[in-house]
């Protein structure tokens, strides 16, 4: 074993160039050399952008920032499954949108409505239910379930580039949230083994529930009420009911993120906005200011102008999903 | 400097006994032991009780657990300071309830309501006043405000022994959160400085906010609309929607925490629920079952049944507050 001294003198003698790549999954870009560069400007003491650890918040969209989200919200994969479960004991689902659709196979059609509508769908199909019996449907849809097009399990339709941006946050003092559209009781099942974020650390929309004591036992049941959309202007106020404090960085890929990227970036200090653009048809899907889902319209345009970084997925990535075989020693 | 072997060996020198006491202002008792048997229990890998220290998350009430609340809710000073500094633009005051009241120094009157009242005044006062704003005069509050018996600033009427069980847990792995009847935004701004819990830790009552572009600023301003009572059935719910998982120690003082109690303790494995009970007149006040503020009538007759540890302040407490000399050196 070596002495203290010489251990330090080991460390001292890494210089930076000859560190590891903290984000070895991208190519040299623009978008990389921005989010190191905010990094080592907001951790160096003495620096003018330097932050202290207690304000180093980086809050990150889920749909098409952390995960896929083609041909639909994953989360809308399960709910339709859960539907099609459900459906012999609701006989009224066939008259009745947008049940009707997703038994007729439309998709198209009941997910016409976004967010909101895949929150009527959540609340009519979880209503009744136990949070720990959601959570175990959950977990037993991410063993089975596949996605349509590359038979992954749909944990591991995530992004290695953007779990690598993840891990060098967190490993330089930053406390790293979950802030979406989507519902936050369905991401809070996956998080922490997924992406390392725990179940506190994830903001999403969500459905209300009630305390009781069910055959003496307590029991957190939800309710058929929204509580809370966690979308558009929603999110910088989701993000101060649960944080209570702007972030410094923020990662989004819709204009459901506009408010969030803004928000965060009219703060004083430096600060970092990031846009991933799915620009990619070829490794992963090509979709932007047109697309019903994930549309990002006004932050292409606004993104230069308010100083927002545009991480291409085509060329700023060398991979897109974790090697299948890692994902197998997980 | 001593090289790392010796600096092991050191270590392991140290046995337990002749380790500083974690809660040093507390005398030897049964309350003492159960939270020192229950973190030895809970961290020592190897032991039937072990809990990774992802799922070590230890939840506070504030008013009367972490600080006082006698002879009214602290919060409940700081808005009548705000309606009487507001009235002469509201008129319509002096013959409204509960400001009538108020404005009449009735204080009894004003707090018959409970938390809902202090809430329904909160939103009177705080609507159309941004976040910023709202924190700021809370801070200014605190700093000149005095409590009216003491003379103490409000964030030095908190409790010493208390702040070590705090300090003990964190040390341990634990994560700790507050969860208020109080106003959520009132108590994150002294929690960090005050308690070592960070704004994202704390839970709490509270009103909308909505976010919008104010001459072209983005601003998120509090609306008179109430949003959730942390409160009795209402702690377990917003200890879901913020934690997303169930504490495994707990500590409250009133009936408003039976149920967080409850919910925390009702989990497999060793769990551990406690009750600070007023019960030291000469050096902070005594108080129970009758008491309007803090009421302890079922808890105090079920803890014992249901295993939960009462803490008397009067036998287990050395002391109660940070001795003011202390105070000056922070
Ligand atoms: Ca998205
Ligand atoms: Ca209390």
């Amino acid at each position: 074993m070596k002495s203290l001294p010489s251990l330090i003198a080991l460390a001292i003698f890494i210089s930076p160039n000859l560190q590891a790549d903290p984000l070895p999954s991208w190519n040299k870009s623009a978008s990389k050399n921005s989010i190191i560069d905010f990094v080592n400007k907001t951790t160096t003491e003495g620096s003018k952008d330097y932050v202290v650890p207690a304000k180093r918040i980086a809050v990150f969209d889920n749909d098409g920032t952390l995960w896929g989200e083609q041909p639909m919200y994953f989360q809308a994969i399960f709910i339709f499954d859960r539907i099609k479960a459900l459906a012999p004991q609701h006989p009224e689902w066939k008259n009745k949108e947008p049940f009707a659709s997703v038994l007729k196979g439309d998709t198209k059609t009941a997910l016409s409505g976004g967010h909101k509508a895949i929150l009527e769908m959540a609340m009519a199909t979880h209503a009744g239910v136990t949070t720990e019996e959601f959570n175990q449907s959950v977990r037993d849809w991410l063993a089975t379930a596949r996605h349509p097009t590359t038979n992954r399990p749909y944990h591991e339709m995530i992004y290695q580039p953007m779990l690598e941006v993840l891990t060098y946050l967190r490993a330089n003092g930053f406390k790293t949230f979950i802030v979406s559209g989507g519902g936050i009781d369905f991401i809070r099942v996956f998080a922490e083994e997924t992406y390392g974020i725990p179940p506190e650390q994830v903001m999403g929309s969500s459905i209300k529930a009630v305390y009781e004591i069910r055959n003496g036992k307590p029991t957190l049941t939800k309710l058929p009420e929204l509580n809370f959309i966690d979308d558009k202007a929603g999110k910088p106020v989701g993000i101060h009911q649960h944080i209570g404090r702007r972030p410094i960085a923020a990662f989004g890929n819709s204009d459901g993120d506009f408010e969030m990227l803004e928000w965060t970036t009219a703060g004083s200090g430096l600060r970092l906005g990031v846009y991933v653009h799915h620009d990619d048809a070829k490794r992963e899907w090509q979709y932007d200011s047109p697309s019903h889902i994930g549309q990002l319209k006004r932050g292409l345009v606004e993104a230069p102008q308010r100083g927002w970084t545009i991480i291409s997925m085509q060329k700023d990535w060398k991979t897109i999903f974790p090697d299948q075989s890692e994902k197998k020693t997980n």
